[in-house]
């Protein structure tokens, strides 16, 4: 059985919950504390020496961490992951956006706001974090104005990964009314069977 | 035959480019002036909307952009991309890593110092990517003093992509000189057959 080291409330964690939920994969969730440092200690460091989670660990002791990594892995072989090569490249496509252009402006100005409390000296961070972030909702929001899903019709890993942080961008002072198209896929995507929310009684 | 956008001097254009003569794709290269906005352009948008290179064009008009998620089309089927599940998952948590914790720091300064020239602006900026970029080297460090490279005894996509900014990484002020493994895999690296420098000229 799998053992998940994580936290709901992350965005990047909570890909993985989902997707196990949606799969049905049998898994032991266990919380880290990221504000206490627990993926600072020593322990944690031999798990991933980058001390981020998620970070999943196998049976045999094997551990494989970077949340889209994790759900490339649980994806192979089911619907959440097409087979023929440029669908599977264009799922990556968009998992790597989301790394690169959306996670680190929706994301972090989530951190600040909700987890440090927005302290003074991350004020400035903070208002530069809004642009880039409304930059990618745009390029999200003109893609599902024309897509069920990011992949077409079906719902994909791709999905997940960008479902994660942008709906709970709000969080991070982003104003999603004008996103019609991301709020009707809100709802597309909240309604797959196992769809489970972020939550800390979830985990 | 593929148009590939980008600029060979961009690493994460330069990793398109090796992969392809490791592989001898042939293909058509355009090059692409980020500094005279030519990424802001409409018609540029209309390939990516992310407004980055590169961007790979197929013979059928269908666009792929994100350099790890071009990589990991071309290298289906072939050795730089293994077929086991467990070793795929291992080479995009190397990818994501390299997109998520190194780029941001290293690709950065090197593009605040190399492409801007510095400027007074930004240095407190320059300065604050230090640390992140000597983590990522550290992490990249310890993993090679362990294995020839990153999946072990042979070359994927993964180093490819890690290769990329790592071997140009003085021009962004971090001095490997320390980093023995680092430069142990450099060698090994560039002494693959079709192994191409990072030059205009071999674009």
């Amino acid at each position: 059985m799998y053992k998940v080291y994580g936290d709901i409330l992350s965005g990047n964690c909570y890909k993985i919950k989902l997707l196990m939920q949606f799969l049905q994969v049998e898994h032991e969730w266990i919380h880290v504390d990221i504000l206490a440092s627990e993926t600072h200690s020593e322990e944690f460091k031999a798990m991933n020496p980058n001390t981020k989670i998620p970070v999943m660990e196998f049976d045999d002791g094997r551990y494989l961490w970077e949340s889209n990594a994790i759900l490339n892995y649980l994806a192979e072989g089911t619907a959440f992951l097409p087979s023929e090569s440029f669908e599977r490249a264009k799922v990556l496509q968009w998992q790597f956006f989301e790394q690169y252009s959306h996670e680190p402006y929706i994301a972090t100005a989530r951190y600040i706001n909700k987890y440090l409390g927005s302290p003074k000296a991350r004020e400035a961070e903070y208002h530069s974090l809004q642009d880039g972030g409304h930059k990618a909702l745009s390029i999200m929001e003109h893609h599902l104005s024309q897509n069920t899903y990011f992949l077409g019709i079906n719902p994909t890993i791709a999905d997940l990964s960008l479902y994660a942080y942008t709906h709970v961008a709000d969080e991070g002072g982003f104003d999603l009314s004008e996103y019609n198209s991301i709020r009707r896929w809100f709802k597309d995507f909240e309604s797959l069977p196992g769809y489970l929310k972020m939550d800390r009684e979830n985990a």
